[in-house]
């Protein structure tokens, strides 16, 4: 493709697509294997972690430590080895010619030789006040991360698919009582999930507050959640109805609420690309065993953390699979300078 | 099988076999989920990092952070969260009957739920002087981890196969010049491997020292490797024929030394349980995306690090796949409650 003078900034051997976990550990390795990396924070800088107030299961850190501080630690790490960091969102990539052209939202142009799309996924939330507030401090999106905070307390859990139901069985290990609040009479779970709910909710471990939405989360970030404003219709979707004589709106005191109404992966400005995703839109990578494991479709361009997996989602694993990306993308850029310079001593001939 | 009540020490829902990297990762997530995980240090406690003096690509850690105090850190961790940390080295397992069987060198008896196998790979050395007392200190078996400490050095690499040219042609990155030091004339390399071998030879980057091998490194913790005494005979293998007039030995200056002579999966205590392994001895793990990507072949035994992981090996991937083998057994131990549970109440019926 053409680029337009004017919006053309430079070019790079490797761009990575996000500046958290997998993004970060990534650019780690990269800068270290002199590949100059160039990090784009994208609209969520510092990505998912920075969400969590106290880390306490990334390996290393025996008292805990910050979301902001450790992405702050490899961010530092990164730029200590030759990373630049840089705000900016990719509008969308051109794989068709090599080098790639990534165009960014507010119209620069970079060419790049690899990508490494470390865009994660964003937990979907309620957009309810209080919300902002409380994120971090007593509202979760993590029940695996945080859920260990909240020994012996009251939980409660948001949603009605896999995630939620899971989530509300995990929690029965640190919760007095979980409460799962759907917005529907039935879920979408799979029996499987369903099956295990019911055994908690006889047992007593799990409440159910069916047909029935948060409308506001109470508290402070010093106190944590401390009560929420719920609505219930007996037919469901309360909040579609909040002039609905059926719909009644109540207070319930709870010390934690976590969210399980999904993720979305963040990786749209790959269409037209060739990368594949699945249905869901997680970047299929190669896998397996051996090397190239982050490899996507497209030679040249690699994925790692929660864009891909939407299983695990820690701060380890997505590291591990950064550190994997930047290892993959060497080996790649490697092959590709050696590629070059036959077909320039080959050109001399 | 039956377990004579002398030996017999106690049954545990998780026992995770070796602390380095993989297994303390997976040991905090297992004790945050009250599997209450006990860890066999084995007989390299702390695993393949505590040779590692700087540990400069971990993410998390912006100076760097010597690889034993990180193993310390996650060790404290681990336990903080309720882990047992014993010293012992299982013997081999009985998987034929659940619970599992596991048997110590030392004659102690154990039963147990579920088994991580995190139990590594050991680096092969040569056994000759000034090893011991160098190693972390100029003399490395990592050159991802430890290549860049030596910018600008004389590098030698030792070893003759697909490792030993691969760590010879990064650490071309940084070295003034790398010695590939092999004992025969011909490499076992991959004619890919061989290919850029050469290239970076011609270009003056890597000397070949063939039919060659090291007989004693000299230097100090202090100051690092200093030199080398090597033999060389025209018909290889020199170290068998020092008797050999032919045979010549000679003092040679570099700063480091990197040993590429292979990893040993450490797994021999599985032998017998159906556990798959590939032609090396490394496990193979399920992998795949989703979830139980630790998973063996046998249902309640997962893998973790460098005992599945012959390529990247690095301690965050080790970690990431810690935690994925700590939550994969998670879930294992979860359905097995379960079913625990439906067995006692259809008995009772």
């Amino acid at each position: 493709m053409t680029t337009d003078a004017e919006s053309f900034v430079e070019h790079r051997k490797l761009i990575i697509a996000g500046s958290g976990i997998s993004g970060l550990s990534a650019a780690i390795y990269a800068a270290r294997s002199n590949n100059e990396p160039l990090v784009f924070e994208g609209d969520e800088p510092g990505g998912q972690l920075t969400l969590t107030t106290e880390v306490e299961n990334y390996p290393g850190f025996p008292e805990g430590i910050s979301g902001p501080e450790l992405i702050n630690n490899m961010k530092q790490q990164a730029e200590r080895f030759g990373t630049d960091v840089r705000h900016g969102i990719i509008e969308n990539v051109d794989a068709s010619e090599r080098p790639f052209t990534v165009t960014m939202k507010n119209g620069d142009v970079y060419t790049t030789d690899a990508i490494i799309a470390a865009s994660g996924a964003s937990a979907r939330t309620l957009g309810i006040p209080g919300e902002e507030n409380l994120m971090g401090y007593g509202l979760s999106t993590c029940a695996t991360c945080d859920g260990a905070f909240f020994r012996g307390e009251k939980i409660m859990v948001i949603g009605g698919g896999d995630a939620a139901v899971e989530e509300a069985n995990f929690l029965t290990k640190f919760a007095s009582t979980v409460y799962l609040v759907h917005r529907r009479e039935e879920f979408r779970a799979e029996d499987y999930w369903v099956d295990r709910l019911n055994e908690k909710v006889e047992a007593g471990e799990i409440e159910l507050m069916l047909n029935t939405e948060a409308t506001e989360l109470h508290g402070s970030p010093e106190e944590g959640v401390e009560h929420v404003t719920l609505v219930r219709n007996p037919e469901g979707h309360p909040t579609d109805k909040l002039d609905d004589p059926e719909t009644e709106e109540f207070e319930f005191d709870v010390g934690a609420v976590f969210y399980a109404i999904g993720h979305t992966p963040n990786a749209d400005y790959l269409e037209g690309t060739g990368v594949q995703r699945d249905a869901d839109g997680y970047i299929i990578a190669k896998g397996g065993d051996g090397g190239n494991q982050t490899a996507t479709d497209v030679p040249g361009i690699f994925a790692a953390g929660d864009v891909v997996d939407y299983h695990y989602q820690q701060a380890a694993t997505a590291g591990g699979m950064g550190v994997k990306a930047a290892l993959d993308a060497d080996d790649y850029l490697e092959d590709l300078e050696r590629e070059e310079k036959q077909a320039a001593a080959s050109a001399a001939e």
